[in-house]
């Protein structure tokens, strides 16, 4: 393929994908609103409007979109899917108001971060609401599904949030006991259970298990959706050192300031020399608020003497390959679509995406 | 009564009652372990330690006890119950750990709390864990009771969360806003909320449910929770000014240095002079770290002198005497026998326990 062609292929891509998230992000965020203005009266109502803080910032609505073409291109109604695709958003914003405190996160969406506007104790309090507030679409399934389709995807979710908290837990302990370089199996086992399995693998296997597919394909999907979630990280980490700040919504190089282990940090500790690695060590172990902007410009210098960047966009696309074969495997025997034709791009588009 | 048939018939329950909570809290201490030890090996195994280190810690099982004895009662085995009891287990020590960062409470079951010994990240982190880890229990429900009935009990469990995470958000309103002296209805409201739902109204209901009751059982074990539930906090907050550290477990007078309002401190600022009331007022205001022991000293002097402890013992004596009215509308037909007397006997039980 020339240039221009993949050039216009990519564009297409980016279309297609684009269309997609805006036409079932409105219908996830319609569902979702109800979802989020259950008592909004009273004492407690303050609450709900902090709940309803970081979904008003916008963000993709990657998770549920992916939940609906999945159920869609294997045969259900937008209906079916629509419980499961906003309590995984409600769960997802659950996340990142702890995530944010765990990380000492500045930015998310933009704006500053939950904690930093009201405080650690209301953001605690905050992001356990939204978990909770999560669980009510869940129990609502019942009257689509039935008993027994609903307490099959309570199980998927329960497994889902166990593997995401688990490796929310791999990387604080990370933080705090500063390993030496990891290797990349060690990196991909954290980022498979941090980010795939509540990113793509769990909405993915949702919207199939409610089309009705079989084991084997929900094996594919699981691992399609490992590929694919790993390159979408690995590209969210190197977006954060190049990304721009408007676009990402997230302070730039805010990943270095957290001391945060991803496979750029990894490659330039493992091709530093000894002294370069001891320096790089020390500013990854030291708390947040004991760096200084000189450290940080260092620390990028190496990272970019070291091409770590090319390093992991090149892991990213190995990963986004292996997706797409596994997308064929999985979607084998269904029929063209705007839904398959949307999973089918994601590969390329988590890659080259710009925020 | 002359005082020594008192004083007998009250260790009489003083004996029943803790000859059950050992009994079912045995019981329920062997399948939370089962529960809690899901994943103990790979990189996330330190998350499982501390999972289970507060439920290692002790507790009295008061609220699975409740819940065991109430499905009995109304004629289920323990083996239909025990599932509900161990996840609403879990679910409290998930939230001890999250609201003792929200409170920056030092002590806990007489350690340290876990955000003191691991710092906030990892203690927001392990809360998260325990309350995901309080779902499978309720998802294997299915196996013993049913789709349905494990079902109704998710969506039980789901407004029990919610009712909790909005007591403890008007709780931290108030530390944030604080109001002026608070009425007895606004904080009855807010326990009601923060405490009754869990603590006793959830594990009466999911009790009888499982048992079988009718829709008039369920709210009138709805208001003998919220009665039983109200004497037990106030009597707990008493206990926080005046019991023994040892046997209490938590620091004394931490309640004072957390700013906490209680009936005690909403009794004494209603009693006090303008001087003394805007004393009073500032020094719950301010932020613990900020606090002198001296402030402490004053305010329980203050106390002391309007005798704010004897009206909220009163009031809490007054609760438990309206929760005995509403145990025997509840359990009018349910025959004689160790579970009811166990019930019965809380309302007594929960205003002259020593912690």
């Amino acid at each position: 393929m020339t240039a221009v062609a993949a050039k216009s292929r990519s564009a297409r891509t980016a279309r297609l994908v684009t269309s997609l998230l805006r036409d079932y992000g409105s219908i996830t965020r319609a569902r979702l609103k109800e979802y989020l203005t259950i008592n909004v009266r009273g004492e407690a109502s303050y609450l709900y409007d902090l709940v309803n803080d970081y979904p008003a910032r916008g963000g993709s609505a990657m998770r549920p979109t992916i939940c609906l073409a999945t159920a869609r291109a294997f045969g259900a109604p937008v209906a079916d899917a629509i419980n499961s695709a906003v309590s995984l958003e409600i769960m997802h914003n659950a996340f990142l108001v702890h995530d944010d405190i765990e990380d000492a996160s500045e930015e998310r969406r933009g704006n500053p971060t939950l904690h930093r506007l009201h405080g650690v104790p209301i953001a605690v309090n905050v992001g356990d609401a939204m978990a909770i507030l999560s669980l009510r679409p869940l129990i609502d399934n019942r009257a689509f599904l039935g008993g027994r389709l609903a307490l099959r995807i309570f199980g998927e979710t329960e497994k889902m949030a166990r593997e995401t908290v688990e490796g929310q837990a791999i990387e604080l302990k990370w933080r705090r006991d500063v390993p030496g370089d990891l290797g990349v199996v060690e990196y991909l086992q954290m980022v498979l259970k941090k980010t795939c399995w509540y990113s793509t693998i769990f909405p993915l296997r949702v919207g199939a298990i409610i089309g009705g597919s079989s084991e084997a394909t929900l094996e594919a999907l699981t691992r399609f959706g490992f590929f694919l979630g790993a390159a979408f990280q690995i590209t969210d980490d190197v977006l954060n050192l190049v990304g721009q700040q408007q676009r990402y919504g997230k302070e730039i190089a805010g990943d270095l300031w957290e001391g945060k282990r991803t496979l750029v940090t990894e490659y330039t500790l493992g091709s530093a020399t000894p002294a370069e690695r001891q320096r790089l060590q020390a500013f990854l172990t030291r708390a947040r608020d004991r760096k200084r902007a000189s450290e940080v410009r260092y620390v990028r210098s190496l990272i970019y003497k070291y091409d770590a960047i090319a390093y992991a966009s090149r892991i990213a696309h190995g990963l986004a390959g292996a997706a797409l074969h596994e997308f064929h495997v999985a979607f084998r025997d269904v029929p063209k679509g705007r839904d398959r034709d949307f999973l089918a791009a994601l590969p390329e588009w988590v890659i080259h995406r710009a925020a």
